[in-house]
């Protein structure tokens, strides 16, 4: 059961626990700062299939049974599965978990996805549809890039502003019971749009609906940052981490030292020419799977809210002069 | 609360309750057998915009000012919006709901989409995460063949199994109290994948889950077809209708005269030159929110079972040589 608390937010009454993460990236991904908490790093990124779109369904096959291996589960235990990623039409997830057997619920919140999946799989194991779920977020910088801006092969530039699609895949089984970091609370998102045009420049466009679902959230709980040990977002990168601290220092609040962001700390942005950090929603995704949870279960955070960020557009929308909607859906996670 | 029905299906505690639906459709809906049913029918396929996907944006939002004022209820009383439709990246629903306020998580079932956006508002009601919520589902008849097959100046052949993309929005008001139909029980699809690669044989592809699920239905509730006023698929059109039957009667069960297709109702399949019928998740969302829940509340059928079908294709995976994996949500509805 879910209890609403202030304008937007909800309380888990049974707060589900997180009992296993599991994180896939390819070689990129595997050469930064983070590289010591990913379970599989490929140096393949076709990760052995023909097409990019079928490579990363595989790296989502193969996530899937990586962290049922270590929930010691198999998938006839998982009754719900929330999944989404950025390829047309989810593809990635539907072929991904074609064979699984698993129920499945296809979400979509761009680079917001693994907080959606996350709060969704929450909220059905809290209210007893699920004793076990999975939440299933990726992304490929391969099928990203070429889908939403240019054939890669055309070597486009990239302005400054602009963010490096991850190749990643985190899953994660949230359960009734066990041992582990529990979901406590959700905040889901509303659309927000800044008037942003520039489809490279994410941050920019996200940073405001971050602004908006962490303010909400804190509202709600009557919290200030300092409550969390660790508020992460994802993926606002460099440029819109900064226009973050900023919307909150007009509002007089210091986010301090424990707020960072899925993109900044995915690579290294001198060595890794990544520009502004980390996007797609595999960043956030495995980010969360690996370094965030296991810096809970070692005791290095007790609380930490995480607040996934999605720009809503699509490249039809932007050849058509629209702003980017963007989207934060905050889900707190605690020891 | 929830509780589980056997392998795969909910039970809801708290069946919450459709308290209104609102559709909209375009001018060849609007002279179909059901057109009385519905709420608003445009006869301009731009709906007053420059571009399709702008008007099928506009038919959401319209839809969406529709069923409030039917709930007399706000944006603002509205805690929770589940929506997805067809264009790539969910971008009507997106910008539909952009100038809303309403919290927002996006879907993706395919033509699914209207029993999964259906199934989690319910359950999101049923267990307290919101006292209103807000299902809603759409398509359009040109965003969705040129996105997914041809321009539609080059106005290709369609083959006898081919469906006809409905234009129309469907949106529900799912609450914990208040008069009309409740929503009782889910069983959430698996995908089945049963190796058409013709991705203009829809039917065929989708009937063999729609198959999966409602076995599954009646199974976990320890139920047969005749238990149901109604059943209806949405969208197999005439070929995948006569599969699912066939499927049936291998198993011995008759699906009987109380089963029909949302994609069957919609046309008149003589008259208006629409081959296998309807299809697009908004064919069964605008049926749902007007003829059936109309029925409903006019004492015609007491039981439905609502089962919409979804297949999770996209022009890359077909392009790649993939068959078409499939999906089924079900959704009973009782008065």
């Amino acid at each position: 059961m879910g209890k609403r608390v202030g304008k937007r937010s909800v309380a888990l009454d049974a707060p589900p626990v997180i009992i296993a993460s599991a994180c896939t990236v390819g070689g990129k991904e595997g050469e930064g700062p983070l590289k010591e908490s990913f379970d599989t790093i490929s140096d393949d990124s076709y990760f052995g299939e023909k097409t990019w779109e079928k490579a990363e369904s595989r790296m989502v096959q193969n996530t899937v049974a990586s962290v049922l291996a270590k929930a010691a589960l198999s998938p006839g235990d998982i009754e719900l599965a929330f999944a989404g990623d950025l390829v047309n039409q989810c593809t990635v997830s539907s072929f991904g978990l074609r064979e699984s057997g698993i129920p499945y619920f296809g979400v979509y919140g761009a680079c917001s996805t693994m907080a959606e999946t996350l709060a969704l799989a929450s909220m059905a194991v809290s209210s007893g549809f699920a004793s076990n779920a999975m939440a299933v977020t990726s992304s490929h910088f391969s099928t990203a890039e070429r889908q939403y801006r240019m054939p890669l092969e055309y070597g486009g530039q990239r302005p400054p502003t602009s963010q490096w699609t991850v190749t990643g895949c985190g899953a994660l089984i949230i359960s009734s019971g066990g041992v582990g970091p529990r979901v406590t609370g959700i905040t889901p998102g509303v659309i927000t749009d800044a008037g942003i045009t520039d489809a490279n420049n994410m941050g920019a466009a996200m940073a405001p609906a971050a602004h908006d679902t962490l303010t909400a959230h804190f509202e709600d709980f009557g919290r200030s940052p300092s409550y969390y040990d660790l508020i992460v977002t994802g993926d606002l990168g460099f440029t819109g981490a900064d226009i973050l601290r900023d919307l909150f220092r007009r509002d007089g609040v210091e986010l301090g030292a424990g707020y960072t962001d899925c993109g900044m700390l995915i690579f290294d942005r001198e060595r890794q020419d990544v520009h502004s950090g980390g996007s797609g929603c595999g960043c956030s995704a495995s980010v969360l799977a690996g370094y965030i949870l296991n810096g809970m279960r070692s005791g290095r955070w007790k609380k930490v809210l995480f607040a996934a960020t999605g720009a809503l557009l699509s490249p039809t929308t932007t050849m058509q002069g629209e702003s980017v909607p963007s989207i934060a859906c905050a889900v707190s996670i605690e020891v």
